[in-house]
């Protein structure tokens, strides 16, 4: 049996040079509209035959620092500043971007617990059946850009997925590196088989990730970090070959990458209770084991003393969580370690 | 006709010694409790015969950090420290702050806009009855605890309302200069007649407010100012009459207040589309007229330019948007001046 | 200034002998029938001079055997069974019957704490207006009819208000023997304003409530006990004059009415957390003060002990909790004392 | 005690000559955004000393002809075209105009059920009270634009409010008959006290109603209507002095107007159940009293006869319902007659 | 492994001669009936050895004509009327068609992008493998009627499907001929695998859709050619051998079928933003490539000019936006050529 | 292809004597938190090689009982009263328990219509799949609590699937009869392949399941029950070797239990349409095939008299309808019949 095919049409050449800026039309029959589409907006440049960059954010929807970034790239980037291709998804889970949510309002879809997707599914699983069957295949080189979201601060970061070959663990490293975040994560993502990087892992393709900030906001430090880093990423990927254009929001000189790793479930601490969360650190802190990370206030038993939750190693604390209120399960805390 | 009564009931007595902790019960008969309550959570800690001091919090349910305090405040405030009485109620809008929104999501009320309330009305209406005609005739000095919330980073700022006389004034600053927040906002409410401002500035009382970082977020820092700010007031307004205990979030050198107020209309930018709002600006950032606060990006056209904020004054900015989305009339960013 | 009229309109002639069924018609212009109306059914049965009786179940949507009793008592009682006019609404807030909710799904309104009404407010301020200024000052005697609904289970009761009288009282508590509940409860509802009972106080009127069974669900005891009972209150009331036809839910001898009251607050039993709520008792047993109601089980923290909730006072349970899961404020047990 | 003000600011200056285009900024604090306010968007349109007219539309948001001429007309109108001035608000209600509903989804409720307003009231409640107390002041002649709605199909027909004198009356029906429609209706508001209309005969304003085509869509030909008949209203109102220009959407030979009346409720027929509504007629039929208007078919129930809903009265049927599942209570029909 | 079989279960006898009336229980557990059923009203009428033809409507909830039409169906076709056997489904998709929505409530899934379907899956998964299991095999003609729906205005259409062979194509335009309406459109499907269409085509069946007027609304005309049209097809597919009862709607002379097709992606229009919709052309019109189809109005930016939006090609206009207001990716309009 | 591995990861060592709890923790990266899980309840207490037994609560959330009786039991049983191992989950479904609703709220999925589940799909479908592959394997007997839930009322009864072997049967019987309720019931599920039961029979395996009340509610008759029938099942299972503690709900003494069985589905009544069912019979009664099992009751009818619905077999009536108002296909009776 061949493969099932993607209803997803666009008018975009992925062959023509120059700059193109057009929909990926996804057809969803929806109580809204009958025969209408999904529009993903998205934008080819091209200039002759160096390698091809696939750029995305809006993955989730409530992560804004990259929709901006791409959002403005599209128009800054031009085909004489490269040799080559870049495909630029400013808002890949169109839905949810809209939205602002996580989750793609229309399924209850997360696009990256959807891969590698199906072409009769869902939306959301329609588009990640597109980027892997379409996009992924024509690309060099990935980067996926997220923030901490709604739920989550984070210090900006570069994700640094674990690859099946050492040397191409190096390339992403470097890539991260020209990123430019003051922190890299390499992320064990503990066997998941649903994510965009779970995809690449089994390609072998040099894909970086990327979060910044959070708390569904959006900080100009982090919109400078981004600004900045793109330019770098195309030049270390090695399609940018003309100077970038001035930026919108420069960045002061940037720290060198601390690169440091997630060890395993002892790194996150999640909450076990519905309350507001009074937290004992902040970004940065150095945790030890043990140590209290925060309390789970009460409100409506005003007289039981706050419940401590601890940390259960020790490390740096790269991420916290963003809403006051806090439900079961709910992560309030990750500690990362130096790479030695 | 005499003043109808509210409905709202307690086991507390207000003028006992010692140290009660018990709930407000509002009667609320509803879909899911057809003899139902709403418990409001309230302490009364007393000594003597010193003045009265209100303290509350959870006015909106998505400001956290006066929530967190006066939770812990309940706790640690024994009748020992004081000569007078203090009266705590960490989550005046009980329904809003369980759900941790602004709003309560049992009458789509803002207590903050529903002074001086209704004994007949929805329940909202009914807490802000209830504080008008019964809590606030006890107090001599009010402390009322807000945050950003949602949608509003803010810097961590004393709220100082305008009361009809200038000594009132002038003890409402020094009040503020106690509580130790590095930004002091004169706001003038403009005509408001539905807060809990108004119907202090009818009675004439010495009433201070507070708002403390914000996105609906809580920060160690915040925590910090809040914890320390709170036995400084008690210690300002008289009440307080002994050390207090060791502090949970312990406190840097506080920087002195810097004195500023709002203008006017033209102090506040607000979106004009559904778009997501760039910002140009960090918070403390100086502000000219004319300048570009920010872009609307719209993800649905992205060959269209981001569509320009500018601000309308000059001024130090104070408060920006939390969410990355935003709709039109959405505040995205306020300047303030400082009095001279 | 002349009172405000209700826009209610109706094509019944409350002045006309025989038998109509129609409806009260409230203009009601909503998202989905700009000029359409709320249909409330009503009939009238008018034979002769006698007294008049108003009839009403509905007023809360998700308590259905009175609902159904009227409506099959609306087929079964001709103008010849009686001497004077029986009124009969089974859905007295029809929006609220038809989803089988306690309070109007349209505009989040409880029927019986909105009297006297508005009418120029929402169609259940409406209601309660009209029931206030057109159907109460037609009636010589009037029957309500409660169940527990969705939250609350009752042993059967005929609710006994507190008229400004004694003799009034007298007769009132004559209607509820009359009505033949094994349960009589004198209520004190503590100086609320919004209820039925509470505008037939101020005209001294006979009027009864009652309170069957409940949990949002039909029992065939239940509606024994108020088919008989209806039939027998007619005959109380003056009004009917021959034998009632054979009846569709035959009751087994009823047993003589307990005569109870509620004695103030501390009869009541709530919920203070989120939780399921395990009883340690079942309707109609004696319970002693302190002793155990029930426990709050937690099952996001099942090492965490149930908290026990206590009784109060002692006295018999004569209503308990409906659903599993309890929030804070939610009624678990109600206890009544003997009148001696 | 002097009346209340309202909290509704702009920037226009409506005594100054010239256009300008601006918004009324009505402070609403909500959980989406604390300080927000609802940006009502608003044209004034000046010169010389003429009369003043007042246009408005999206009252109710799902009609859309209005929203749309009004929005044209925005920036087609100059100074120059007029003596005197033109106020116009495209989007009244802006919140139910912004998500396509009648009513507005901010507070639940109907604009024209909400007049003479309330300055401390809801968001709608607000709108009417400025629209009572400073807009409706400055006017000597009123449009306020309508269409059917979701709910409603119409034939396209000037609404005629009945004013207390027949001199005024008489100038209505001028202004009606210059608005072009192919139907008037003379309406009989039975005693409305909550309705824009209901404040223009308090104050013996001349006023027009228009509804055009409807059920939630939009329609070329009555676009056309609209555009043509905005200009000729202009001219009736003696404030139009100079040709128009070109028109978006012309219109063929329009027929003269035929004047009609509502007799009373008789001409009303609602749904009683919750089914299929299949009509038995088509816009613009001679309809018989007691002839069959339609049928309710039950598809839980396919063999059961569809229950036939008749005409309680002749005439030419002007409203037909919307759509096709109707609940009870929504009206199917409504049938005008002419006035002799 | 052997298919797994429908959980679906029905009184009816297929095979047995005569009228019966019943429905299929699809057993579906859910919060409000743990151990209920969707029960999908069926019809079956037989007489003889003569073809099978399965009518279904409601495949989409919000398209009345053809559920009114079956509905009416049920009730006046008898077995003396045939020679063979007729299947009648009036609301194949009983949960949206209960709730007048094109997609299912109970899951979110649209029936007509669910084929095959699943036995395991969800309701609306397990009705189109019903259909395909079940009932496509007994069929040897097959009618599904929709109509535009709450999204679409539609000239009322017979919908032809492109099958594998000429042959048939020639049989299903017969049918549509039969069938009656002034259009008939042959429909590219652009090669979707999930349609009710689809699995005809795999299977070689003589089918034909129709679209009958729309916007959610039911018009007597569409009801005229339906009813009209249904008995047609009866005979054209050879079950009908007697005179059709007295018509409930019946129709004037029928214009003959005007035979086209849509073309490809071009023929489409779509919204590219959230704004209302202005049309420039009524159904019917002629469209030529790069004229103005319509404006989106935005009335968040009265001061902005709408923003037209083109047709790709020229060609009859044969459907339009329903609703006023549009958000990206709507249609708005849709082309057809005539077949040379 | 090695079968695809659970993400649901626990520090709970399975193998460790001693008594364990702790939580399962399942993925689940949702709006609210990114990083997040879904924390499980699990106890493992092991004392030795004895036999494990498995005890499941909170498959379906609104099923109280035994939660609680689960929850107290991971309190009081400990090591030294067992030899082998016993696995509790008092709240399997979390989500679904935690709201108080049959079907998760996070993925409406039914978590007893998931079997054998899906390693890659929703939480509920990963639950099952965790039940299927890693605590059914260590199982060698099993108890799945239930109750009637929000939409049934259930004489407390054990319910017996019906596994592939007589012999098998018979322990499960026996099982059933040391469990004490009055009743049993064999159940045939009719080739259900997507229920715990279903995963049972294919391995061949001792499960018992009980339904106990309901309407959503608890009772302490049931408590009782359940709280005395856990310890004799595990008496029973072999894995209790010393006396239970005290019991908080003792019981008296039980009656035998009655073996009964559905034989088809001609044993289930179902509502057909929405209205107020009256019911004709009490949970025991004896039905009759033919005779009237209830009336529904049309308030927007009432001169339509109530459409009665009939056993369509004899038996005893075990199961009724919870809430008053019901739709079609709602269950509202169900009959039983002894195995002789």
């Amino acid at each position: 049996m061949s493969p099932r095919k993607s209803y997803i049409a666009t008018d975009v050449d992925f062959n023509r040079d120059g700059k193109q800026i057009a929909t990926l039309r996804l057809p969803y029959s929806r109580n809204t509209s009958g025969w209408g589409i999904i529009p993903i907006p998205i934008a080819v440049i091209r200039n002759g035959s160096g390698p091809t960059v696939l750029l995305t954010a809006g993955n989730h929807g409530d992560e804004y620092e990259g929709q901006i970034t791409l959002n403005n790239l599209v128009r800054t980037l031009e085909p004489r500043h490269i040799n080559g291709r870049v495909i630029i998804l400013p808002a890949l889970n169109f839905p949810a971007a809209m939205a602002g949510r996580r989750v793609s309002p229309v399924d209850g879809v997360n696009l990256n617990r959807a891969f590698p997707g199906d072409p009769d599914g869902t939306p959301t699983q329609q588009i990640a059946h597109y980027v892997t069957t379409v996009l992924v295949p024509m690309a060099d080189a990935i980067m996926d850009l997220h923030s901490g979201g709604y739920s989550m601060h984070m210090i900006p970061a570069a994700i640094i997925y674990r690859p099946n070959t050492a040397a191409l663990l190096d390339r992403v490293i470097g890539a991260a590196r020209a990123w430019g975040c003051p922190l890299g994560i390499v992320f064990d993502d503990l066997g998941e088989r649903r994510t965009f990087d779970a995809i690449c892992r089994d390609l072998g393709l040099l894909k970086l990730g990327t979060e910044l900030a959070g708390a569904g906001t959006v900080s100009v430090e982090a919109l400078a970090i981004a600004e900045t880093g793109i330019w770098n990423l195309l030049k270390y990927f090695g399609v940018l070959v003309a100077e970038p254009p001035a930026l919108r929001h420069p960045r002061p000189q940037p720290v060198p990458m601390r690169l440091t790793e997630i060890t395993g479930p002892e790194a996150y601490v999640y909450a076990t209770g519905s309350a507001i969360f009074e937290p004992n650190f902040a970004l940065g802190d150095a945790a030890q084991a043990g140590q209290i990370a925060g309390w789970q206030n009460y409100l409506e038993e005003i007289d039981r003393d706050p419940v401590p939750l601890r940390f259960h190693k020790s490390g740096m604390v790269a991420c916290s969580r963003g809403p006051g209120r806090v439900d079961p399960g709910d992560l309030v805390a990750l500690v990362v370690n130096d790479i030695p």
